[in-house]
């Protein structure tokens, strides 16, 4: 088979762009979207831990033969965006030094994405560059895509608000939520590569359960956005690891400020969501399956016997709840078109 | 290897156990339970659709070598009990039958749970044998033991009721339970043996997914249960099927009537579960690996942020679910020790 | 979301191509592969049991919005070309209608593998239009390209032999094969849609079975291909169904006519595969996770202590081993680049 | 739920066991038969890492509640009997220990194995107690009975030998092997607790490989157990990691001396095998599901159509392959009835 020793790329790329932390499975993924998008040049992928091999060695299912660097965050050359796929915490110093030198940021961690220093502090700890707050977007691209066209600096929103905002943003934007339970669920490549027994294969088949029922960081991240948007509700949160690779719902319990039909709030989620590229309402409850490596959200929304909003969604978690959704919003930073490179 | 041609029964056996459908899950189970049953008789097992062949082929796993004969539900002789695993509707005729041979009747389907027959007609359609509604006790264990000593007809609770009656008994015997939503997870074991396109391994594997989020009958049922200890709360419900067999999980939020710490909360559940042989009270979330192929519920339970209790259940769906505590009511119609062939 | 109404072709088609069979595994991906592909038009998709349905309703992670229609193989018009994904013995007819019109045919049936009609009939039964047989071509296109080139009839090889002929062919091209043991592998996928209890969720996993052993029919398949290329030997054959969804793994056991070293053997891989473009030789074993949704063989060859030469192969048994090969012979007949519509 | 504080015993045990090694799959599993077994006392289970943790807090599907803690070799006291689970190599010197203390001594590992001291050294490095060597008698308890019965020293075989082995024997036994190819096959706890990227769910779901295609250590294992039979047979051996936990299969092609019809190598494997309490022959094709959990092996012999022999078999690795018939051969060595404890 011959090897393939270029990029894919039609012409002139619109801008070369380094994807660091790539031997995570968000940085992986990031890389490999970005190779093969016809308008980005992928010109380098770094890892601290696995330098030296090339990424679809250790990622055969990716196809990017580029060899992984260590990053010199102080002395990038060349490079016009990054995409910073690293430990929340870590990522924060990096990022500033990036922003230091002009380059576009996608950061996939969580350093970004809180508005409150305190809040973020509470969850994560010190942070590592809260002078960047205030020229950081929250990347949820339905909610914030005028902010991020232009954008220098983005915080890919973590994978659970993904699932939980987009499930409830048109409720939220009319003042409606009241309360709000979300029971969300997540297959293993949301756990990370880094191993240990929880997600041994003999751990983890035949096997599901919930997790931090004392608190969830990404909790009061939904409950930021829900705000912003219109709804300051409280959210309680639960999470749950399923035994599947790839894939996330978020099953979602409103109690809502004023009575709603069930024909009222479905044509509402269809006429938020009708010009959406990468969200689809349906006409029942969303599986995994159909979103599966795709930048797709699927959304249901329903009323039950005791008035409340019952609102379903599935992402995988991979794309639309990281690498996908970054890539989306680093088209709108460079000034392309949303979709490209990831249908 | 030799072939164990008798049942292994240490001595006089305390009844004669027919098993009705035991060519579906539940109903194949309960046929291995009571074959291991060390007081137990399996006198006969009985299958429309597998009459004619030998139980241990059609559930190698299991090792009953019975041959599967078809009922006459009139003619049945030698019998002290029967647990019946017919499909709803199908249920309440045979029940009525056997009843009426003064047979002692454990019900594995839903055709005597439901105390108010314009209720069950709703969910289910027209009853099969209404008369006996009065007679029948529901055999969740732990809230209705006392009735179920020396009971004639016994219909077992529904396996999603089991899980979230049982997450939230302690609560709802104090009156506590205001408003309660629960996302409940359940295996392919569940979803009963006959095939199509749902189940098939292509369309499981890597897939989860919300059901019947427009109404499931074990709502009502739990409904039902949570006011006759104490606490009429509305529930709304949520049920997935996961990609696993056998295992189940409740995860419960419920709104409390009045405010409970958490300590108050966690101190609450270890007593009234103390003595219970079969609920074991976590100090953390549990997990479905932990209750397989055990009649065991295992509970944790919390107090969030927003002084909303969560509570999360899990069992195996096949033992506590249905077959096992079929047997554990049967034991105790019997008059034999609760835990008898069930560790 | 904007549903897509139309396919996303650049310019005018160089065929209109008529899926039968849309409704099981392999015509459903076949109907995608040709949907997303740049130069063929999807022009119908046609199911008996299915018509009246979209597509994209039966199989939602595909994209296909087409509406499965009842096939009139005599009433055909419009049409260039046509896969064919009927079970075995009932494509033959299909094939020889949509033939009589001068339709180019991609059958992914067994009806034209085997050369021999005496060998056909004693492991299918009665053929449906033997006339045919001289006309087909046996689609293996790594071995049979040339042929391949403008025919009008090609029988897609069965999964099993693309998987070990691919694995033994640069040796038998040698006439190196004395005798072949083959132990091959496959996801669920390769049982067919129509469910039993076999592939139900809850018979599957945790589970794994050697099948067929007393004879499959992919074994005369995979001998006289092997003969072809110059190695008459013979093959002893098991399967085994695997807890997984597309892909397939066969380990062949070789005992060889002459020695042949390690390295010899693996340069003789790498040189014969140097130049296809689905067929990758590397360094160590295959895994299936590499393969999967893509059309590539990959395999691995060395010899063992006892000088026997093991080869390894891994494809998505859907892809390279069915739809996937198809479209790649579907684009050798009609002239385009062999990749086109499958990287 | 009453803590049970001590082990389910009927009266004065045989004798007391120490688990040393308790920490991984192999060890805790030991520990959970010892628990339940009727005879046995389990007096103290170890581990180095996990030293101060309950054992039911690392395995919560065993039952176990006692505190691991760090073995002092030479200072065990009361003791009758262990079973050591310590990885190759780690285990000779411990093992030394103990049997200088006169404790009777189940080995897991494959220290004492291979009787040829030159193997063992090639395939697993300097040998850390040879002169045991002579004392240790291989574990495969269907084959080596009666030197069992009373011994002091017990090397429990490999699994992969124990399955090819099981499915070969009677064969072997005759002289009639003269060539076999072995396909096995084993779920993700034949590889051990140590987690790495490899057993990750994420990487090992919809995936199956083979490995160590270059030379495995249970060959030569396997080719001296067949030879000691009778047939000093060439073995070639592809070992295949399957998505699944627990589980094993070999399937073995086998070139006979002496032609042998289906009927009679049916018959000699029924004969050879009526009397074996845990080895079941049967009419078909053996699966994973049926031995879970159990002690047994399946085999299933038939003759293809080139005259070679396929034998199938299907074990539990954790059990027959590892901890159970570790205790199978430490009721004999102990003069206990085989069966007890395993049932």
């Amino acid at each position: 088979m011959p090897e393939l020793d270029k990029q894919p790329l039609g012409g002139e790329p619109a801008a070369r762009v380094l994807v660091a932390g790539a031997s995570g499975f968000t940085g992986a993924l990031a890389a490999q979207i970005v190779w093969s998008h016809p308008r980005l040049e992928l010109a380098a992928v770094t890892s601290r831990s696995d330098a030296g091999t090339r990424l679809d060695r250790l990622y055969p299912r990716y196809r990017v033969p580029l060899e992984l660097t260590e990053l010199d965050p102080e002395g990038v050359e060349g490079i016009d965006a990054a995409i910073v796929a690293y430990p929340h915490g870590a990522s924060a110093p990096t990022v500033a030094a990036l922003r230091g030198q002009g380059i576009a940021v996608v950061d996939l961690s969580a350093d970004f994405r809180l508005r409150d220093l305190a809040t973020y502090e509470r969850w994560y700890g010190e942070h590592g560059a809260p002078q960047l707050l205030d020229e950081a977007v929250y990347g949820l691209t339905e909610t914030h895509r005028e902010e991020l066209r232009g954008a220098k600096l983005v915080a890919t929103p973590g994978c659970y608000p993904t699932a939980s905002v987009l499930a409830l943003a048109p409720l939220a934007e009319k003042g409606l939520l009241a309360d709000v339970a979300v029971a969300a669920m997540q297959g293993t490549s949301g756990y990370g590569r880094s191993s240990d027994d929880t997600v041994h294969f003999t751990a983890m088949t035949e096997n599901a359960f919930p997790y931090k029922t004392e608190g969830h960081r990404h909790r009061p991240e939904t409950e930021q956005e829900l705000a912003a948007l219109g709804s300051p509700a409280p959210v309680s949160f639960v999470p749950h690891l399923l035994p599947l690779d790839q894939g996330e719902l978020a099953t979602c319990f409103a109690r809502v400020s004023e009575p709603i039909s069930r024909d009222e709030v479905q044509a509402l989620y269809r006429e938020r969501y009708a010009d959406e590229a990468f969200v689809r309402v349906l006409d029942g409850p969303p599986n995994l399956r159909a979103v599966r490596d795709t930048n797709e959200c699927h959304v249901y929304v329903t009323v039950d016997e005791h008035d409340h909003v019952l609102a379903c969604s599935a992402i995988d978690n991979l794309w639309k709840g990281a690498s996908g959704q970054g890539v989306q919003n680093l088209n709108l930073m460079l000034g392309l078109e949303e979709m490209e490179g990831l249908s």
